[in-house]
Order: C-alpha cells, then structure tokens, then sequence
C-alpha cells in the first residue's frame, strides 16, 4: 500500500511538470479507451449489480450504481470536455517587483496526491480520474465494494489509455479493501487532500482520523426563505424546485422559512402543490394554524431528510429568518425569494453559506451548473476552496522570487529599499 | 469561556458588514489609543519582564517579550500602515452569466473568527489583532503567561480604541488561563481557524487536538543549492547571509548543497567566511575531504538548528540536490544560485516549497518583504493560504446567485441553456 501511494507520489511530480497539451491528450487517450472497452465496462457493472441485488441491496443504491452504456458514454463526452476547459495550472495570480531587480511571482500548482474515498457510483472514478489528470494530481481512489468489478475495470481502462499518453500510468491507483482505506488516511506525508463522497457518518470519521486536509461537506441543509415583499408565484415553483427537483441531493432545501404576512396567502396555494408532488410537509405552530397538518419539532429545524419532507415555519421578521438560518444552515446553500433589494443585499451579506441565492432554485449550487465543467464535490468549509469544487480547487500555488545576488542584510541596513511595485499579470 | 467566544462570534458578524471605511477608521482609533496610553504599557512589561528574570526565563526568550518605547512605536506605526492597505474584502473573483438573467459571483468575505495561540512576543497581539480587524475577522487571543501584564494592557487598550469607533469592542477577546486555550480548541462551531505562533511541539499538539482548521508551519528547513554554473561571490553572500542574518527564523537555511564541480573551490572562501559569522559547519564524507571539520550525521539533514549552525553536503547533480530537497524539505522555503537558466528553471518547477528561489536569500520569505503589510505567519500547507499569510490569507468566498425565478428543472427538461458567458470582474 506504502509502495503503490509512494509511486503515485513519484508521477505526480512528473505530472506536475507536464504542458497543457500533454494532460489534454492524456485524457483524450483516456476517454478513446473507455469508449474501446464499453462494453466490457457495461458488462462488469451488470455482475455487480446482479451480485448487489442477491445481497438485497436497497433500489437507490441500485440505481446509483448502474452505469449502462448511456451513463457511461455521457461520463466519457465529460473527460473529453474536461480536455478541452482551460488550464488550471501555471497561472499567475501576483506579480511584483519587491526591490530593483528581485521579482515575485505566485503561480498556480497542482496540489499533489488527492485521496478520494466514495461510495457507489462508479462513474465517479471516470470523473475524479480526470478532474486530477486534468488539474496536474495524482489520485488514490477507493470506491465501494458493491462497485468492485466496475471499478477495476474502469481503473485498468484509464491506465490502458495513459499508456498511450506522456502521462505515467500510476498517476492513478485504484484501492480495493476498508484496510487500504485506512491507511491512506495515515499517509500524511504522501497524500495532500483527502475528499470523501458519501454519507456525513462518512466524512465525519475520516475528518476524525487523518490529519491529512479534508474537503467535503457533512450536511446539506439549506433554507429557503419567502420574504414578505416577494412575488408568490415565484416563490412557489423555486420552492417546488428546490424541494422536488433532486431531494436526496445536498442542495436541496429541508427548511421553508415563511415571512408572516404571506404565510396564510403562500400556503394556500403552496399546500395542494406540494401534495401533488408527494411532499409532506412539517409545520411548526403558526404554519399548523394555516392548514399544514403535520407538526415539526425542534429536531426536524437540523434534520436533511434527503426525501420528500419539507420543514416549514413562519417568522416575524427578516433577522428572525436570519437567526435560524445561522443557527441551523449547515453553510451549503440558503435562498431568499423577494423583490426588494435592500432585504436581498441583506440577506446575501448575512448569511455565511458558501451559497447565497436570491430569487433562483437552491438546485444550481453545482459545478456544472456554475461552468466549472465537472467537480469532485461541494465544501462547506469556510476556508477555500469553497461552494463546488472543479479544477480550479484543486490547484494550489507557489512563490517564485528571482533575484540577481539579492541579500537580506542590504535591505535591513537601509542601503537598498523595497519597491514593491505591482506589474501587469 | 464560551459565552466570551459567542460574543466574538456575533460582533464578527456585525464586522463582516463593515465597511471598509468603518474598518480603517476602527484601526487608526486603535492606533490613537495605544500611543496614548503608551506609558502605561511599558511600564506592564518592565512588571513581566522583572517576573521572568526572577523566574529564570533565557535571555533570548527575555528579548523577544520585551517591549520598549521604541519598539511599540514601530508597532502602533504598524497598525496605521495596515488601516492604509486596500480592503481585501468585497472583491469580485469570478462574474459569470450562468444563462439568460442568472448571475453568478464570487466574492472575498472574512473567515469569522480567528484563535490565535502564541509565545511570548507581546507586541504580536497589536500585530494579530490588527489584522484580523482590518480583514473583517473576529480574533480569540492566547498570549504566554510570561507576557500576561503586556497582553492584558495592550487588549484594554485596543478595545478601548474600538469603543470610540463603530466596530464592537467584543470582537476581540484575550484568554489568559491554558485551560481556556484547551477549550478554545474545541469551539469548532465558533472558531473558523487556528493560527499557533510558536514551537514545532505547540503547533503538533494543536494539530493533534482540534477539528478546527490549523493554519501554520511545523519546520522551517531551508536549502540552498549552489550549481555547477553558479557566480561563487553571489553564492557566498546569498549563502551567509541566509544562515545568518536571523540564524533563529524559519527562513533561515539549515542545508547548503553544493554541486561536486565547485564544492572545493567554494569551500575555499567559504570555511574561512562562516567561521568569521560564527556558523559551525557540519559535512558530509565529501565536503569533510574538502576541509570541513565537523561530521554531519544521517539526523542533521532533518534537524532545524534556529542556530549558527549550517549543514553541508556534495551532490553529483542537480537531479541529486532535488532528490535531497524533496526528501528534506519542510517545503517552508528552498533556494537555488546559478547562471543556467534551465537549470534554475527546472529547480524553480520541480521543488514543492512554498517558496522556491533563484540568486537570492532565503530570508525574503516574509509578509512585509513580500508586500502584505503585515504576516500573521508563514504557512507550509499545500493548501491555500501558502507562505506568508497577510490580510489576503484571512478571507475567504461566497458564491451569491440572482436570478428572476430561475429553477432547474427547466434547464433539465432542456427548456432553457446555460449560457456559461464570463462577465468584466
């Protein structure tokens, strides 16, 4: 294990030094390889889900799982997208003349090794794959066990096409058991960035047993708040949307906050609505008074149900939104509906979500959504990167000072001073 | 302990909304406050001064808590410097039409608060402080107990100076006991980042103890690399004045490589001129043939010395030199001399440091010298923020949404395209 991570490891230096060209065709040969091998690809992901469905997997897992050749040509048309976004790498974010002759730069660079652990999904190895291809990192992945034949096939199938490509095959490494797993997470001085995809049971545990830099989210629970000066059809179909339109996704909405003055008005028409879609709504006393037959407790206000379940509840006023908001969000994404500005500035300057939306669905809190072309998750974090993760978060940079004999002692001396004079980028 | 953190907590909320002019103004009020009651503050750390003598304290720990008149005009100096640099926050990163009405941004906000624990060095709480206010941050303070009549004046004071401006006092909040320093550990819903200033063992232990993230540098084991194609009289200089002109900072070089063509010629000047700084050198079987008295061991190439004293070793090749740094390397900074530019820029692209250099001292590697104004240190993480962390490295970013009742699944039914179009920042 120590071995394959210390190879990993060793490519990716190469890798960080490769051209933009050579990474592009990389994934290029990555992609011609899957589309070589579909079929067998599909085959393997039938097996697995056959041996899943005997073990009495649950349907969603099931679904998750399944990568027919439609899936898969759709996740091969992503890494032949990726190929083409522009490159992360070498940019230069500063650029500065610190004294006559001695100049700054800070320039943009791969991260290293990421340590991706997920679950189910095993088009998520095509996707993490060549996000790090892509971003100049090599990766370590661990995927799920009901996704195994998939998985390894996969995994064999991008090597196949590095092998074509300038690009070291053991860039990529895929591991097959929880005890690899495990050590990875102790593998400080080899991997840079742990990103789990999975439950917060998941991720809470890895956070607890690395000291290895995790990015991910644990919850999702995020709010949606009609204002009094909003329009109410509006209102209702982001409501719909940002409950209905994915609920086991993390940016939906568990919470509908209801300012008190169209409370009575929203739910008259939001009730037969959302029946109509299945949801079931939670309300607490005053949203109960105005017709919403089950009641909410104070757990439901932290509850992600990842289901068609709405908590609803109605405020007196602006901050009272606020003040749930940031006792409750888990600062994934929180939306307000209103046509007056100044309560939208200050909502969006309030709450401290890595998503704050006005007027629009909570549902586009999502690298592709935002032109980010794919992503390998969403952080919750306050440190960056932030919100949806795509190429650009998984870069990191680098000082560059040249000089020509520059020495500390002319300057502390007085004898030469700094300029510090910005140059174009 | 933790009603005071939830205090920080809901002023830096109010903070975040600052303006930058409230915040400029809040720091030169803390500046006028400090030189008013300058006197005072003095005469507090003759008071701790006096107590660490009668209890022993070294005398190099000694000069680092002293703070005299001058030496706190410099500081106080230093805060209306701050007040002076451009706002970091507010700033638009990204401007993005997502599709027809829908615009996205990405925009600099504060972290929210900062716990900073730290050693002796009384004049850091002006310096952390200072920062964290200018960067829109709360700050939960830690000083050493050696410091404690210093640190408590000087947080009055500040405190005092905010009282005249329209940023709360509560935003600031100094602790005094270890047990409350434990405890700040565990504020993982309040505190948004760990800053430890001090030891190697200080900044482990932290690490080891909280979920909260650490921002930080655990060693400072600098290169320099002399080439084959190096000019020696640069060399020489680059080279003293990296060991010696603060032999105790994290900047400073423990390992100089040199090249086998001009080790011996090197060595020559160099012996003699270290000698004359007072540096012991310690070499390897090469450099020791070559006139080097003292042996170094296996242990010496990871041993940050804080000292006068430097370890030298003979490589066969530039691809040896970066076989050691990497191997060696705390990745704080690492620099190389030479004429050949290929070769610099291979040195330049393939060490993973935070800071990577060419023709010049490694003892640039610091916040004001880079142009930030100020540091509230230097960061070896891969991740952002690197190197020298400045009023940049304390914020971090949301992503605020508007649309005019936008909702996903129309973009899913593929009613409506996303547009993906870049707008001016």
């Amino acid at each position: 294990m120590f071995q394959r991570a210390f190879l990993v490891r060793r490519s990716s230096i190469d890798l960080a030094q490769s051209s933009d060209t050579q990474r592009q065709s990389a994934l290029l040969a990555m992609a011609d390889a899957l589309a070589t091998r579909s079929r067998e690809i599909v085959q393997a992901n039938v097996e697995d889900i056959n041996r899943s469905l005997a073990t009495g997997l649950n349907q969603s897992l099931i679904s998750r799982l399944k990568l027919d050749e439609q899936k898969l040509e759709c996740a091969i048309e992503g890494v032949r997208k990726l190929a083409y976004l522009s490159d992360p790498l070498g940019r230069r974010l500063l650029h500065r003349e610190l004294a006559d002759g001695l100049f700054l730069e800070r320039i943009t660079v791969p991260l290293g090794v990421l340590g991706v652990i997920f679950e189910s999904r095993p088009d998520a190895v095509i996707q993490i794959a060549s996000l790090a291809i892509r971003s100049g990192n090599g990766a370590i992945l661990k995927g799920g066990s009901e996704a195994s034949c998939t998985n390894k096939i996969i995994m064999t199938t991008l090597q196949e096409g590095l092998t074509s490509s300038e690009i070291e095959p053991n860039t990529l490494s895929l591991l097959t058991t929880r005890q690899e797993s495990l050590a990875l997470l102790r593998l400080d001085g080899l991997v840079n960035l742990i990103i789990p995809r999975g439950s917060n049971e998941l991720v809470r545990f890895i956070q607890d047993n690395t000291r290895i830099p995790v990015l991910g989210h644990a919850d999702g629970i995020c709010h949606l708040y009609i204002d009094s000066a909003a329009d109410l059809s509006h209102a209702l179909r982001i409501a719909i949307d940002s409950k209905t339109q994915y609920p086991a996704a993390c940016n939906a909405i568990e919470t509908l906050l209801l300012h008190h003055e169209i409370a009575e008005t929203f739910l008259m028409s939001a009730i037969p609505e959302f029946q109509k879609y299945g949801v079931k709504l939670l309300g607490d006393d005053k949203s109960h008074a105005l017709g919403i037959t089950h009641c909410a407790n104070e757990q439901d206000w932290s509850t992600e149900y990842l289901d068609l379940v709405l908590s609803v509840k109605v405020v007196q006023t602006l901050d009272d939104a606020l003040k749930h908001i940031n006792c409750y969000s888990s600062r994934h994404t929180d939306a307000i509906v209103t046509n007056d500005n100044a309560t939208a500035q200050k909502f969006l300057s309030s709450v401290d979500s890595s998503g704050v939306y006005h007027n629009c669905s909570t549902r586009f809190a999502d690298g592709f959504r935002y032109g980010f072309g794919a992503e390998v998750g969403i952080s919750t974090q306050t440190l960056p990167p932030r919100g949806p993760v795509g190429l650009e978060g998984l870069v990191t940079y680098r000082y560059l000072l040249r000089g020509q004999g520059h020495i500390s002692s002319e300057f502390a001396s007085g004898e030469k001073n700094f300029t510090h004079r910005d140059l174009p980028l």
